[in-house]
């Protein structure tokens, strides 16, 4: 028990804290440091998954357990070492691989949850998001914002993995989450290449006349590897040819979009897509929100709260709030991260100190 | 362990389990309608606490704990039952008595978490916001946004209670909060009549031409009894005189609101209070996001999920999100109330069910 | 013709003059420093009409001119003399004194316009808007936002007059207007000290939980002289104290709002008060868009251009585009101004130029 | 003078609309009905400008008109027969034929007045925008928003003309506008495929993050017409397959958009192009605001208040606020229009009206 004055409790004051207990009320004092530190003090811890580690016991998985009704996906969350008996990978992010067996199906459901998919290799499985199918290949981000209908299906013979980001730890702190379930079989099997969504959306700074109002999440489904691959390049080749367009000199950024907007592709969910050239190293950075990153290629490493962790493609890492990270490329060196920013910002928590810049 | 085919775990499955660990992974099929319920399941409970029994205790906590720097308040929270372990009201929603003791001083200091003051009996402490005294009345909401300097003096001989309530289990959950000490005397010891954020700012749908930004949260400090009972009683009397004017059939309610924008008064708190004509019952709500009431006069009772409590002058309860709730007043019944209806509405997860008008 | 290179004009380039009058067009070239100056030129000029030859005229036409169906209104615009053939104070906006005698009533009708009324003296008139009856006394802003249907009546047997402003000359200029007729007689005849839209709105920072929506104009009908005049009082208090609440040293202002979001009362128009110290001189200012003002009380003068212009009780006048403008006050002086500076800020236009701050 | 009585007017009351001039005063009752019509009644008339005569006026005007300071540009405007003594297309919009001889190059400048252009046929132009070199080629749509420096170079020995769309007469009306010279030489005198605002924003739904605050104008100063073509062909196949895609049944349509909001491209015109099936007529439509149309392929009709008007590529016509239009394709019909929506949306004036759909 803290104690105010340095002395042992007196009788009065242990009745005092036992009465506290029968009322079903707690004092501010002793805990005042715990529930507001002087800066964000995370339960949660910096760590690093290796995607072989990942991949592997996601195969185990498609040999022992099966992906219908009930447990509805086939997916293993990453369980942050510091916020034990969860599966969270920070507080407010899930973070899981997925995985699908030759000619698996996913069923249909929907839930309040935001999701989105990440594909480090591989390809073969269509997601069908409110009826329309969305191809899933390498280096593409994926959709499922709240409330809209979804199954997978693996049109191949051979498996496949990818990664899910959703904002179930969130939804479940706060009470937010309705769910329903679908179809058993996703309710279009058809394998097209590009989605409605896309032929509808995903022309650059034009909009369909016929959807003029502005939606919550993005309406674009798939946002695909080609594009951010050209993006990324492009920010390097103006940097080289002398124009702003590098977050810093040798990193290149892009962060995915709700074109209605402008703003970010789901309420909850920030998704970014970072490039290092070989040799580069970004400044140290603290802000406030939790993310979590995975290398999509090249080596290079991480500094974590000042501990460095050599990573390798597939390999994901997690970034709690106010940690101080910063990474070093060995070669030209492509991440993806997301990250809660979207409520950071709009509830008017975001903060950032780059020592090197803001001073210390 | 969760059965996905009704069969005992073969000997590899529980190998695999046991890797998940070693490997910080956890699967969701095992845990899925735990994360993700039907519709909002919360651990916090729907509960009551009686105004007689906090107020004893935030007496014998005056005479028992001192109120300066490192404990820096004499506040008690609501520890809500279904939340062990914590000193939270709702996952979002802290709410404590505060006790100042006959000229006593509550030192300065600041933090990211939103809070405010509801004074429900008593008079006579000035709480300073960033150098400016705001009086604390009867019927007084009192507001301190993130970031503010803040401390409390008490002009009198008389000791007074009121209530605070903050985010701080939102913001200890996403690790947003920073805290700063300031001055261990209150900066300006006057004790005026209106706050000169008032003087500014407290004049109907007028703005001082020298402040046209729009700020966060409301540059307001004090919403004072005197309009707040004001407005309630117009919105009566034009039902009486067949105008639209409530919320529903003798149940007149208003929202406190930031001047700048019209919208709450924080980020991540609503504040509200709410008017029922004796005899009346409100429909039954089931609102996602939970909120936090506090009787300010009269009598009558609440249903919480079906369960009937009687309130008095003072008395609190909690509403964990979607647990349906209903008034009625047996004498004409004054309530304040607060909830994270704002982060709810910003990202996108409000939504509200009242039977008689939805359909069941 | 403008020559482009000094020489006579050629027959084919006479010839070419004469084809693009017949094939209605027009070339760029002889006309580009008129259509694209290098800052603002406007026609509309400065002027200031005396209140005492405004009352005078229309205490005349009250004698001779009926007010009912058809011209509707006993209004006489302020017709710039820069703008002839036009009633037009400036190119956005209308400004009218409208004169009605003892017991006469001006007819409803609605229109696309936006509207308000403002009093510099008198009292006994009750405006009708959507059936709701706002008392017009001296010192208040009354309102009658687009579409809303409104008449006026005068309760007593003196005349009462005062100044309409509207958007009429924008309106006009880019075709947007719709008017449809209304009731011959107010709708309510009722000479109530508060309008319903008042009980309803006119407390400060409290918003009717029946009324979320936020509208496009104020749902205040009425902005009263009480609150206006304590508004002001308090900034130059608080700047006696030492605090910042005016504009400039010895210049407070208030903007009127729309309590829904904080903005403009509509979307054309901006309505303020300013009150300056007596002996104060204000900085120049050169702004975007047009404004015209009238004195409430005080004696002083502006300056227009370098001109001055000695200013009484009643007196308007006009600030075209860019004209800069400062105000001198003899004795405590009180001026209502409207612009059109919402237009200039939602259409990106907006500029401020104050040689004393910004450098000449 | 209108009479409000039917008599003739007395000479008292000639008198005193006689000394209404003499005060610079102007009534309101004999003219209401014309400035505050019952539905909008623009001067402006529907008017269609054939592309062959502005073709040959335009390259006569190469031959006679230099294109350097001074005149600046060598821009013939589109003269509404209804709006005598101006260049202007609308009341709101300038839309101009300019021409670039071989190797010319228009010097640069910049000026308030938001600008685009959009290419009929031909190419072989760049517009340098703020340093940056954008090619011009057919069908594309190119920015210039309100001070951005630009000139035009032509870098082959070809002439080129395209047409220009400017809010010239809003900003002249209004009084917003500012003017500067700039070089004498593009300051960039390279032809790029792609301008550097391309390379960083023309990436479907990615942003870079070094840009990540929000402009009031696009930062993307060419929309590409392989863009526009294939999102039209898209929204015709996916109508084709039975999905929503279209305004109406075989009228596809895209807005062209600004990439930070998802809003219009610059504050005060939108950009569209509308394509039509063979044999397609749309709903006719009554809008606020004017357009200016010009057929990019094609052949149809237009009927513009109950007027048809037979259309051929690069042919232009007006349609004034609240004229009723539709049209008719006899082939596959293409065409770009701009509007001043965003005016009439910001202020609140939009209304549509569409007799096959809201009745008669």
């Amino acid at each position: 028990m803290h104690q105010m004055d340095g002395t042992a409790d007196s009788p009065a004051l242990q009745q005092l804290y036992r009465d506290f207990e029968a009322a079903h009320m707690a004092p501010l004092w002793t805990q005042r440091d715990d529930l507001m530190p002087m800066a964000p003090a995370p339960q949660a811890v910096p760590f690093v998954w290796r995607w072989k580690t990942l991949l592997d016991i996601a195969q185990r998985s498609g040999d022992l357990v099966p992906v219908g009704r009930g447990g509805e996906r086939r997916a293993v969350g990453l369980a942050n070492p510091g916020l034990p008996g969860t599966a969270y990978a920070t507080p407010t992010l899930w973070c899981a691989i997925q995985y699908l067996g030759g000619h698996e199906t996913a069923p249909e459901h929907r839930h309040s949850q935001n999701a989105f998919r990440f594909v480090v290799e591989g390809e073969g499985v269509w997601t069908v998001v409110n009826g329309d199918p969305v191809r899933m290949s390498r280096g593409d981000l994926l959709l499922t914002p709240g409330w809209n209908f979804h199954g997978h299906h693996n049109d191949t013979a051979a498996p496949m993995a990818w990664i899910d980001g959703l904002d179930i730890p969130f939804s479940s702190a706060n009470d937010v989450g309705f769910f329903e379930f679908g179809s058993e079989r996703v309710t279009d099997e058809a394998s097209p290449e590009f989605s409605r969504s896309e032929r509808l959306w995903a022309h650059p700074g034009l909009r369909p006349v016929s959807a003029l109002e502005d939606t919550v999440s993005s309406p674009l489904a798939a946002y695909r590897w080609e594009h951010t691959n050209r993006a990324l390049d492009e920010q390097l080749r103006l940097e080289d040819e002398g124009h702003p367009a590098t977050v810093e000199q040798g990193h290149a950024a892009i962060r995915y979009t709700n074109p209605t907007t402008g703003g970010d592709v789901m309420p909850t969910i920030r998704c970014e897509f970072h490039r290092l050239r070989a040799g580069v190293s970004t400044a140290e950075r603290h802000e406030v929100g939790s993310a979590v990153w995975q290398v999509f290629e090249g080596q290079g490493s991480v500094v974590l709260g000042g501990v460095e962790h050599r990573l390798e493609t597939g390999d994901l890492f997690v970034v709690p709030s106010w940690v101080p990270w910063s990474l070093q490329a060995d070669t030209r060196f492509d991440l993806f991260r997301f990250t809660d920013g979207p409520i950071m910002d709009r509830l008017g928590f975001s903060r950032t100190f780059i020592p090197s810049k803001d001073g210390v």
